[in-house]
């Protein structure tokens, strides 16, 4: 086996630093994937149209089904995965859990590095894979299923192994008893805790698992895989991988498996209520999750919906903040867990170089670069792309009629690429701040809402309540001056929320980066599945020490 | 400010290294603690007798209140404690939560050290008043309260502190983007919860309750303490010297408040369930334990009942062995969590290094033991002690009516120096293996079962499954083959539990040591309160990281 090791040593160093590291490049250039590689993963995504994917070594299948749909063809892939029966699923679990959890850190470690640089060869094949399920534009598809969930993939394998390595294997306990010592020889293991089941969601479909297939596979657990029904293939190809790597290695594959389900006949609860499944990794929506984490006898990690707010107190050049904020809006059409929502602005209006521009003006400018980058033919289909879901159509059109001025209503572009493809522009409507009931919730997909506050100290208020109540990810937040700014980020702090302070230029709140960013804190209603802090991997095992005198 | 530092540094590097360390002498010797430090301690107890308890800097009392009895005496204590509606307890502890989430880690384990300072000058008087509300024995109630609990809570302090350390406090991230550079200044902030209520039991009223103290006020929580009502004058003391040193350095002394109520009146689902209250630590019976872990919305730490087994496959010298398994029944009459419960027996004997000795001569052996040190005028009254709750004795005396042979009945005996004390001696009742009804729970007191299964491979699946099912917090293996041995380790270990390995001599299955045994795993039902693994730490507070570019 090639050794991983190197990989593992930055992967730890950057997790320690927090500063920037990326051991799978994020720009698809043929410079540095190869030259035919785009063309290649294409093609190969096309070959696997209409047919059975047979690259699993899972056996003993009840069935074949598959109900993914390209919301940029809006056609049905017809790709069939085959289907095992629950109990199938964990009694093959448990017999691959009593191998697994044997394997030293270095051997699973070096396994799993393993198979994300097999994934590697493979990131343009999924990209178009998750373009075809999730209808995330190329950039982001390439970017958020291939190298940045390799990425973070590596980093749950480098926080497992850096609490794996927590405790030592053994010590000499030596106490001093007056005239005597009592010695005992004490040994430490680190008990992983059974079988992990990983849900997947369909907008972020290898992004969101990956940390917790590969943080529970790690600490020594066997993976059921789940996805989304609508959006499968790209995580069925990092399984395949894993699959077959850890055949290679005479491991037994159903260490990690896969598990489709259809949207007739959803599998997921009865998986998740199963006696011997003890870890669940989750995203979706809250009223699911909170579901998954009322389960007794689970430790459930979930990352649930959240209301995400932008203050904006005062800027050094509004347009550069409103261009900003309308790519934040249009990236993948708002269906980003960390995209905004909510945009809080004083009613003083807000303070900029050149004197304060108000309420209305700087609405108006987010419109005008809204408009200005979905009218880009060159770049706006290519941000926002498609939307996954059609019911995030519907919720756009309701929006028009929230109780408030409608600044810019939702509409549809050309993707030359795709004419068929299922697209919608974002909604603005100012609210009132009086209407919590409109804007204290998540409304999923590019949907802004302007709420104008008494001044910075009540948007703030709002922010942090909103966040502490109903769950926040990201929060963006404008101000020049030095108090304000302290304000929001001890605020924000207690409502567990990262808050990007003063973006312009090309970094976005929606991003979150691995090894750096903690994504989701688990300090708020919005979940615990935090990417990745020594919790999101220490639980997934207990370390057990035994003790025995020395022989004299 | 004496500075702690050495002190700190010397309990990370045992809690890393989980070698011996002690930071307080457990030997209550003059040489140590001074000529006249026992003498005084117990002068200044009595003198509390009677009294009311005015250390305390919380005012606002709603009155005074104290139902403690002396087990030893069977008389009330008299001791009145200042009582306080929840709601002002909770509006005092948000007043100081605002002040003291704002000081730094440094100061934070400067100010929790120097009260364990002044406490360890007022061991003794915590030893005389540990031993009138839990029974305890002079010695433990000394070790376990005094200088065990301050070792415990300083491995608290250092577990959090190095938690907080984990993350740096700012980072440069930069991004080569390939023309360009993003550079963005990062930030992390270890934000704690808010509230915290720990609730103490009526057996280790210090030992069990300062971990959380300590672990929630190092990672800048405040703390609200809820002594069971017949046992706070220990953890009282605590809370007054904790409360002086906040005061002496001007810091809100609500930051730790003592919440006493009577036994007519409880308020602890009232602060559990308050809104305001996010952390809660537990030591007591399983149903109240299970309903705080389903409150929503709380982290909740509990130490809960467990069955403790004893498997006896092979010794070298069964004498030495029964000594020790009847001291670990004899100690504090049966009432530590740790105490061994079941005994588990092959049917065909237990090898020994003269032969093999029958089911029936084992259990003479033991019963033999456990009569000679109850007999013994100079050791029986002050390893066994009192007994906490009268229930405990009516508990021993329905357990001669178990269905099985009853090989040794409860009793009394005579404590030289409190002749009204309420002792019971152990109880041994022989169980067949089938009747799981009746050893799968915990018979709390000195209550053991003979079980005699048909081997050792029967013994270990019995005590796996009880760990499992029930919860274990200790288990005792006698085994002289390396095979049975690692057998033993590894399925405990899938049931998350500590085995002491052939234990003679001085040294019992009941003790866990500070910065080296993971007291209560986390992994099985009898809690998750795991002194001290990370997790214990690091729920207490939630990393939050902000962002902002770099200015040019």
């Amino acid at each position: 086996m090639t050794s991983h090791h190197t990989l593992l040593t930055k992967a730890i160093e950057a997790l320690r630093a927090r500063t920037f590291y990326a051991a799978y490049p994020e720009h698809p250039a043929p410079a540095i994937y190869g030259e035919t590689a785009d063309a290649d993963g294409q093609t190969k995504f096309k070959t696997a149209l209409g047919k059975r994917f047979t690259e699993l070594k899972q056996i003993g299948e009840s069935g074949w089904a598959g109900q993914e749909e390209s919301p940029y063809l809006q056609q049905p892939l017809n790709i069939s995965y085959p289907t095992f029966t629950v109990e199938t699923l964990i009694t093959k679990s448990k017999e691959a859990f009593h191998e697994w959890r044997k394997i030293s850190k270095e051997d699973r470690a070096e396994i799993l590095i393993e198979s994300l640089e097999r994934v590697k060869k493979r990131f343009f094949e999924i990209a178009y894979a998750t373009m075809h399920t999730t209808g995330q534009g190329y950039m982001m598809a390439f970017q958020a299923s291939g190298p940045h969930a390799a990425d973070r993939a590596l980093e749950a394998i480098a926080a497992g192994y850096e609490e794996l390595s927590r405790v030592p294997g053994t010590a000499l306990w030596d106490k001093p008893m007056g005239k005597f010592n009592i010695q005992l020889n004490k040994e430490w293991r680190a008990v992983p805790k059974g079988i992990s089941v990983v849900i997947g969601c369909s907008t972020f479909p290898t992004w969101n698992s990956v940390t917790g297939i590969y943080g529970s596979l790690i600490t020594g657990n066997t993976v059921i895989v789940k996805p989304h029904p609508g959006a499968i293939l790209p995580i069925a190809i990092f399984v395949a991988e894993l699959q077959q790597v850890l055949s290679e290695h005479n491991f037994n594959p159903n260490t990690c498996q896969l598990a489709v389900d259809t949207f007739d006949k959803m599998i997921t609860k009865e998986l998740a209520e199963h006696a011997d499944v003890k870890l669940i990794d989750f995203t979706g929506n809250s009223v699911f999750g909170s579901y998954l984490e009322a389960l007794p006898g689970k430790i459930v990690f979930t990352e649930k919906t959240g209301v995400n707010s932008v203050i904006l107190d005062s800027v050094e050049d509004a347009d550069k903040v409103a261009a900003n904020l309308a790519f934040s809006v249009n990236l993948y059409s708002g269906q980003m867990c960390t995209a905004p929502q909510n945009f809080f602005i004083p009613e003083g209006g807000i303070k900029t170089a050149t004197g304060t521009i108000t309420f209305e003006q700087f609405a108006e400018k987010l419109v005008a670069n809204i408009n200005s980058l979905v009218d880009n033919p060159k770049a706006g289909p290519f941000v926002l792309g498609a939307v996954q879901n059609k019911k995030t159509c519907e919720r756009l059109d309701e929006a028009t009629a929230l109780p408030g001025k409608v600044w810019l209503k939702t509409r549809t572009f050309e993707n030359p690429m795709f004419k068929q493809a299922r697209v919608a522009t974002p909604v603005v409507v100012e609210v009132d701040a009086s209407r919590k009931d409109v804007f204290s919730k998540e409304l999923f997909g590019p949907i802004v809402l302007l709420i104008k506050t008494k001044n910075t100290n009540g948007s703030i208020a709002l922010a942090q309540e909103l966040a502490k109540t109903h769950g926040a990810i990201s929060c963006g937040a404008y101000t020049t001056d030095i108090v304000v700014r302290e304000k929001i980020a001890d605020e924000m702090a207690l409502a567990a929320t990262p808050v990007s302070f003063n973006l312009t230029g090309g970094i976005y709140m929606n991003q979150n980066a691995a090894f750096s960013d903690f994504h989701v804190t688990g300090g708020n209603p919005s979940g615990n599945a935090s990417f990745t802090n020594p919790e999101y991997v220490a639980k997934r095992f207990t370390w057990v020490g035994h003790r025995e005198p020395v022989k004299a």
